[in-house]
């Protein structure tokens, strides 16, 4: 008989199972089939697009899952157990998911992204590849500036001489760029502290900017008052002309620009500013130029809609998120920086356990010199993967179809007498509101309010994923095609889904 | 003869290749086996730890792969190219990375994960499920929530009543957790900006804190310089006498203390922090306290070590890196508030196309409420996994085993003629030098130099691998144990590795 283990034994007994190759090779090889499974019948159009349940149903889900796991003194489970466990959680995870890949999920800028991707992204993540400093993912710091210089130089940097590098997120993104914007503008603000003279900085930012550059201010020590917004012209993009005026104005009062904080595009309706024009305005006044291309930058690849990006590459620093129009899973957001050496004004620092002095040439490869992050993951390994197996021709196909469903969709609105478009499509953002003739003479609040409660139905029926936004306070209806796997009949379907949602709310 | 296809044609021909569920099916079962490979033979030990290539060759590599990918006039791949390019693709990733699950992988505090935790979260990303507002990824922000309240109530804090979130890595944590307690301090900085009076504000912290708080500081608008480091005990600690005494210095001199900012533990050594008695003088002072528990924080699944911890949910935020002693992939970063009233400080803003006024309930379940990011992965799903299949005890195990291996280490030094240990190890973090014979009248300059050179030959040469620090000013080997596979046979080898190194140099 032997004795009872110790304790660590037993811990190192539960340790090898879970490390067990054995059973990641198993588990790995049931999750391969089950998802192959869900994206034949997800992306084939069948069942709903969003598993509508309740928070607190969701919540109540998810920790009993973690209440009902193995108790301290179980013992170690069993390969067969794990299996059956695991089964049973994937069943769950999916079946409570939102299924993106239907052709009917049609927005939030958060794409059905190519499954593939994920695969290189798990190679990473199995692993734990990540960086900070080089030694600490050589490959992944490659790939990471791989793909920098070639998605830069297809946005029309010049190649080899730019800065650029990954962060998780277009909010990240941007704010790394603004704060870099700020410590430039502000002369020692890193150090010191934010300047304390009179009158105080601003930044000067689209008025239909993304909420993280407001926020930007607010965690730049700027504040958010002083976030002076950029007048639009009657296509909701920046007016160069008025931006003129106004940064003449601000100079006038002794106030310092921080940046212009310019889209491309805007979120509401996708509007594309006029860069070229906003960036001879910003030369003229010698203020920092930033884009946020979160959405619009990867229209660079496609030879028919690059020219809504023309003067992107003069901007002082600009964004683009790989894991929107690039359709690579969250989260994988490029910064880039004209001027190589603005890099370095971000963070100012050294950290003497991490950058090696017996090897001081390899810092510039140490990621974390650069970014919010210090242990950072191998976030452009789906990217590169992508790009690898297709060719950059994939990125601007994807660009292409997409926009172009947008042209159909607001084709449709333009037709029907039951529906009024906001805008023309600059990409494959859409706008509209479904005005039936009832209500054809009703108040404007009136028609946002039914229009949301449409919304809201449509979604928690399964039957299409859109969403919602204000124009001019109003609501409306928002579509981003951003499944390239959505048809001309699925928009044909939506209006009819949303007429039939609506005419119901009307008689009820 | 059919004609030519249109352009759109050929695009969504490629699109619908990239989407293949077969293809996709093909792939996916490939990678589960060549992954399983992969870990049976790393894990075994056999190879190199790192596969040292230097940057340049790296990158060269990683940009000929996108040269090489299909031109736009080549046509659609076909499955039977894309499998063979994949393969070639993941063999040149895997031979190109560093292998974290050797046993001899020793350090930084990246552990080498737990595998089975990339294969929840592929799931996530295959599916692309993220957060920002619920009804986006409503499985995704279940699982957030679940792991919250039980990591939370784990790490001591009263279940229900207290806030948390997850974020991309512990430099966002701290910096989300301090840009709460600047708005919390400074009243409407948010909204006005950083406030202008004289003296200016502090940030008081642990001498020895992670680069990313005197970062956050830069970043929020004190200034580097406001950072006031608090004094340590001979250990290393924060001394919670000298804080007092420090508090009441700043008080007399009228500056207000936005933060205390201690460690559980601080980087260099793993030096854990005397929180209660920190949290008492914090109280007195009224400051906000503040705890980077990222690496420690994991000691509270450990009923032998959880001790270490005492006080810990007293602070006001502390954050707590699952993607370090939870063995998960990066990223996983927990931030706690003991006052859930708080995570409405962090950021005070709404995009009215994000938080729907149709369902105003909801909004209290949209992460981009309280979080940096405005899209964020579904970041939870490796660690929800891995608790579900294994319970907590699992965490329990990893810690109790790798602090072991610290204690083993430690003790080698200890009777190692050669080896001075520069403190005895609270967790599984130790630093020591190797200072043979001929070194021991040395210079602590050439002895630090001396132990740079060895930890650099010793990394290229992949046998082992391990960090550096200073301490003091002086160079000093550094490893932290932090794969649970490590066995004391490694740490016997790598004593004499190293020596072997030593003389070589020495000998040269």
């Amino acid at each position: 008989m032997t004795g009872k283990p110790s304790s660590l034994e037993t811990a190192r007994q539960r340790i090898a199972a879970a490390y067990s190759p054995d059973l990641f090779g198993t588990l790995a090889g049931q999750l391969a089939s089950t998802l192959t499974d869900h994206f034949s019948r997800v992306e084939s159009n069948s069942g709903p697009v969003l598993n509508w349940t309740p928070p607190t149903d969701n919540i109540a889900a998810a920790e009993s899952w973690l209440d009902r796991s193995p108790a301290a003194d179980a013992g170690v489970p069993q390969p067969e157990e794990l299996q059956q466990q695991f089964a049973r959680c994937l069943e769950t995870m999916l079946a409570r998911g939102n299924n993106l890949h239907s052709p009917r999920y049609l927005g939030h800028q958060v794409p059905a992204s190519v499954p593939l991707a994920a695969l290189f992204d798990l190679i990473g993540s199995a692993t734990n590849q990540v960086m900070a400093i080089y030694e600490m993912g050589p490959w992944a710091t490659a790939v990471e500036r791989a793909v920098v210089e070639r998605v830069g130089t297809q946005l029309g940097l010049p190649a080899g001489n730019f800065a650029g590098l990954i962060t998780h997120g277009g909010s990240l993104a941007n704010l790394t760029a603004l704060l870099t914007a700020r410590n430039v503008a502000l002369g020692d603000a890193w150090e010191a502290g934010f300047p304390q003279e009179q009158p105080r900085p601003v930044l000067v930012a689209h008025s239909d900017a993304h909420y993280c550059i407001t926020r930007a201010a607010g965690v730049l020590g700027l504040g958010t008052r002083q976030v002076i917004p950029a007048p639009l012209d009657d296509r909701r993009r920046m007016d160069p002309a008025k931006l003129d005026e106004l940064l003449a104005d601000l100079r006038g009062q002794g106030r310092q620009v921080v940046a212009v904080s310019a889209c491309a595009c805007a979120t509401p309706i996708g509007a594309f500013d006029p860069l070229n024009d906003i960036a001879d305005v910003c030369e003229k006044h010698d203020v920092w130029m930033h884009v946020d291309a979160a959405h619009g930058g990867a229209a660079g690849f496609s030879e028919q809609h690059r020219h809504l990006l023309d003067g992107l590459a003069r901007a002082d620093s600009f964004i683009c998120d790989a894991h929107k129009m690039m359709f690579v899973p969250a989260l994988c957001a490029f910064v880039f920086y004209r001027n190589p050496v603005h890099r370095f004004e971000t963070f100012r620092q050294d950290a003497p356990y991490l950058f090696d002095p017996s090897a001081p040439g390899l810092a510039d490869y140490d990621s974390g010199l650069t970014t919010v992050e210090c242990t950072k993951r191998a976030a452009a390994y789906g990217l590169w993967g992508l790009w690898s197996l297709f060719g950059p021709r994939l990125f601007a196909d994807m660009v292409d179809v997409t926009f172009e469903l947008g042209r159909q969709l607001y084709n449709r609105l333009v037709d029907a007498p039951d529906f009024e478009p906001l805008h023309a499509p600059e990409c494959n953002i859409v706008v509209f509101r479904h005005i039936p003739e009832e209500l054809r003479d009703a108040a404007a609040a009136t028609i946002g309010e039914f229009n949301r409660r449409i919304r809201r139905e449509l979604i928690e029926s399964g039957e299409f994923y859109i969403v919602q936004t204000n124009i001019d306070g109003v609501g409306a209806l928002r579509v981003t095609l951003i499944n390239p796997l959505t048809e001309e009949q699925h928009l044909d379907r939506l209006l009819g889904s949303i007429r039939r949602i609506g005419s119901r709310l009307l008689e009820g």
